[in-house]
């Protein structure tokens, strides 16, 4: 099962696919499910009413006509890991535990729905504006000291993410703080895929495509820790709740081709060490992320407003 | 005017205080103001009516019978600042910034509300379980990129937070991650000044009392990084929202006097390097956080459930 949040005239609303390409009103299929997957995955088996909701059911909408809303509302945690990836790890240079995972938070309003744009930063603060290309995993069932072999059941579903980041600000100090936590800077979704129908996420690749180009492509088999592992660990410490999100990191650059001009061109790149294949995001930019079974999601880039004093 | 957040015979509701120990019921006062701080935060000058409805009131509860909510509900961002006095960037020999602050954030489940206990995690976990003494600051109006001399304009209030750590975590990885995100290992209150009847966060000191025993005691005025400059940081590339709370810090811990015992014990400490002075919390302590004409967040230590699964 698959499903969407979007707004409906306006209103927070979910979703079922259908097709890939049409998909059916939560609210026409019974009204006394929640509007918002947040809700959804608070109610005791949510999850499974809506599937015998949705059995059998017509989409009447088209994908293609629909605008998404953040697939969570308000996540209690949205969980991110820093360098889960051996390819990641190594093109930056930087030391990681390899017995605990590496964990950061960021905020609600980073994040933008699919096909909404991300916004680079104003070119006068920062101009390392990278894409990160991860499995979203978002928690079904909450609890407190999972074990490692009983972690998956707490899986509602996966999505795609962007972690977006500006890595000016991440190296501002010891702990990424800002750098991760630009307004707007990342997306996840488009969709849930329930977690019967994604499978083992380890058969599965994620793929970060700019302006049509592949720039990273890995197995997740790759990761350093897996969903259970990192279930595992959060749990040791908080009761996961339903509806918290898991960012598992994001694989390296795949070494641009010879005539790849952008890949090839480093003195673009504003970093310590540059790195063949990676390029930062620009205002006029489409970037996807596609995890292979699951889809793609897709964001352009827009510039930010100027530096000027906006009070809210 | 002091604000808090507390249960009417469990529903959350906000109080006015009147003295320093009686208060009034906000929907006593005025039936249309909202009954959580975070919404009258974002209500239009929420501040400004219920000062109005609140003129001249005579509180009837008695503060000592409260039972304390969380001060806010669910703030979109709890930012905090990790090193940000030299006390204790001396204490710890860790590295800093001198020119933008260290930030990482905190998960609401990770606070408890005044009074409330903090749970020590369990022993086979971690042993290191600090308090930290920070003055936490309340944002009311929002706003991006606030010019440091506006930055107080947007502060809607004070508090006393407790950023009560799990050092064996933090130190798991290079950030922080879970370490700052134990479960109710943290609190904020026990409500919020005004920033009218606060004034300049630099006059003031703030106090860590555990058992009784001052265990730190700074001013504010200690702070690598002020208030002002840390609201214009964040909004460099952040709209800060209503409700947003900002943790501005731990000091260091005090040189214990030669008689203290707890103080002087440094085999009891779970440390790469002890701290004279530094005591962890275990159950059946009393911890207080107080910033001087503020008021005292105070609360206990429990100790948590045995390391079983608990699905939720």
């Amino acid at each position: 099962m698959r499903i969407i949040s979007y707004f409906d005239q306006g209103v927070p609303s979910l979703g079922v696919m259908t097709s890939d390409t049409t998909y059916a009103a939560v609210h026409d299929l019974d009204r006394r499910l929640p509007h918002t997957l947040d809700a959804l995955l608070r109610l005791s088996e949510g999850l499974a009413k809506l599937r015998t909701a949705a059995g059998g059911a017509a989409g009447k909408h088209r994908l293609s006509e629909v605008t998404y809303a953040p697939l969570l509302e308000q996540p209690h945690a949205f969980w991110a890991l820093a360098l889960n990836f051996k390819t990641h790890i190594l093109e930056t240079g930087l030391t990681t535990s390899e017995v605990h995972p590496q964990i950061f938070l960021r905020v609600p309003k980073s994040f933008v729905p699919p096909n909404a744009p991300l916004v680079a930063p104003p070119l006068d603060l920062a101009r390392a504006f990278d894409y990160e290309a991860e499995l979203g995993v978002v928690i079904g069932r909450g609890g407190r000291h999972i074990p490692i072999e009983r972690a998956l059941e707490h899986v509602a579903g996966y999505c795609c993410v962007n972690e977006g980041s500006v890595r000016e600000f991440q190296r501002h100090n010891r702990q990424f703080g800002l750098g991760k936590n630009f307004e707007s800077s990342g997306s996840y979704g488009p969709w849930l895929m329930t977690a019967d129908e994604f499978g083992d996420p380890a058969r599965h690749e994620v793929i970060a495509r700019l302006n049509g180009v592949v720039r990273m492509r890995a197995p997740l088999s790759d990761m350093l820790f897996s969903v259970a592992q990192v279930i595992n660990y959060l749990s040791t410490g908080y009761t996961l709740q339903p509806g918290d999100m898991i960012a598992m990191g994001t694989s390296g650059a795949l070494p641009p081709a010879p005539d790849d001009t952008a890949g090839n061109d480093l003195s673009g790149q504003i970093r310590h060490k540059p790195i063949p294949g990676s390029v930062h995001m620009k205002p006029g930019d489409t970037i996807e992320v596609e995890i292979t079974g699951l889809g793609v999601l897709s964001n352009p880039i827009t510039a930010d407003l100027p530096v000027v004093y906006r009070p809210a």
